[in-house]
C-alpha cells in the first residue's frame, strides 16, 4: 500500500531537493548536474521538481538562500543551547569552521556558493542576492572584533573593518586550499587558530 | 594589397587568442563565451582559431599557464628594472596588487582564474594544472616572511606557512569582493597595507 499523505509538505519537499542538488554538487560539479539527475537523486519524478523549480537557477537561488538560513539557525541553536561560549573569539572560531568546507556536507554547501557566485557574475538577479549575505557577515564580524576590544582581548588599535575582512578572506579562500586540496582541513584550522590568536592576543598584555 | 608574413607568429596568435578570451571573460563570463565569439575579438576566422585551439577548455588551459608566465615576466622585469624595492614587504605588495583584480585587464584575469577553478573541481586534468601554481605562490610568500624575518621586520614568532596561507587568501578572496562590488579596490589596497603594516610593524619595535 502507497502512503499518500493527505497534507503535502512543500517546504519539506522543496528542502529535499535542495539537498540533493547540494550532494550532487559536492560529486560532479554544478555545471554537470541536470533537473533530471536531480530528480532521480530526490526520488521525485521530473515533473514533481518541476513544480517546486522551473530551472536549475531557480534550484541554485533556492538552495543558496536556504544554506544561510540553516547556518544562522544552528549558529542560533548552538549559542542558545550554551554549546558555544561566549566570548567572541570563540564564535568567531564557530563561524569560520561553519563556513570552510571541512566534511563532505560542508563541501557541497561551499561548491554550491561558488556556482552561485559565477552565475552572479554574469546575473544581476544572482547578484543581488549574493551582495546581501556578505556584508552582514563582514559586520557581524566586525561586531565581534570590537566586543573583543571592549573586554581587552583584541588590540584598541585594530581596525574592525580590516580586520572583519581579512577574517573573512581567511574562512573564503582557504575553502579553494581545502577543495583543490593544497592543503588539507586540519592545516587550514590551524592557521585560523594562528590568526585568531594574534588578534586576541592582547587579552594577557593589555588585560587588566 | 594585403599584407601576408611569409613567416607566421604562431605563439603571438596563440597569445592573441588568448587575450580576446580574457577580454570577453572579463565583459560576459566564461560561460557565455564561445569559440565564435573568440574569433570575431580576435578578428581570426573561426578556422584559424581552430587551427590553434580545438576546444574552449584547451584555451581557457592556455590562457590561465601564460597568464602566470606574463605575471612571472613582469615581476622580474619590474625586479631588474629597479622599480621594485628589494625589501620583502615592498616585493610581496606587488604580488598581491598585481594579483587583485584592480582594473578591467586584471579583473579579466581574475574572471580567468575563477573559470579554470571551476573546471578544475570535476576535471582532474585542470586540478594538476591549478595545483602546480598556488603552493608555488605560498613558497615565494613563505620565503620572503623568512627574509624579513631575518631582516629583523617581521617578529620571529611569525609562522611562515601560516603567514603565507594568509597572505594569500588576503589577496585571493578579496578579488572575490572587488568583482562582486562589497568593497572598492582603494578599500582592498588598504586592507592589504593594513595587514602587510602588522606583519612587517616588528621593523621598529625589534631591529637594531
Amino acid at each position: 500500500m502507497v502512503n499518500v499523505p493527505k497534507q503535502v509538505d512543500h517546504a519539506a519537499r522543496r528542502a529535499e531537493i535542495a539537498e540533493a542538488l547540494t550532494r550532487l554538487t559536492a560529486t560532479r560539479g554544478l555545471e554537470g548536474v541536470s533537473l533530471r539527475h536531480v530528480a532521480a537523486e530526490a526520488g521525485m519524478s521530473m515533473g514533481l521538481v518541476q513544480h517546486y523549480f522551473k530551472t536549475k537557477d531557480e534550484m541554485l537561488l533556492f538552495a543558496v538562500e536556504r544554506r544561510s538560513q540553516v547556518y544562522e539557525e544552528r549558529l542560533k541553536a548552538r549559542l542558545a543551547a550554551g554549546e558555544l561560549p561566549s566570548a567572541p573569539k570563540a564564535i568567531l572560531r564557530a563561524i569560520m569552521t561553519e563556513i570552510l568546507p571541512l566534511d563532505e556536507r560542508s563541501r557541497g554547501d561551499w561548491l554550491m556558493g561558488v556556482a552561485f557566485f559565477i552565475r552572479a557574475i554574469s546575473d544581476p538577479s544572482f547578484a543581488a542576492a549574493y551582495t546581501e549575505g556578505v556584508p552582514q557577515l563582514f559586520e557581524l564580524f566586525a561586531v565581534l572584533i570590537r566586543q573583543g576590544q571592549e573586554a581587552g582581548e583584541v588590540d584598541k588599535s585594530a581596525d574592525p573593518e580590516h580586520e572583519a575582512a581579512i577574517l573573512w578572506a581567511i574562512a573564503d579562500s582557504q575553502g579553494t586550499n581545502i577543495v583543490m586540496k593544497h592543503r588539507t582541513p586540519d592545516e587550514v584550522v590551524s592557521t585560523v587558530d594562528y590568526h585568531l590568536d594574534r588578534l586576541f592576543g592582547a587579552g594577557s598584555a593589555s588585560a587588566g
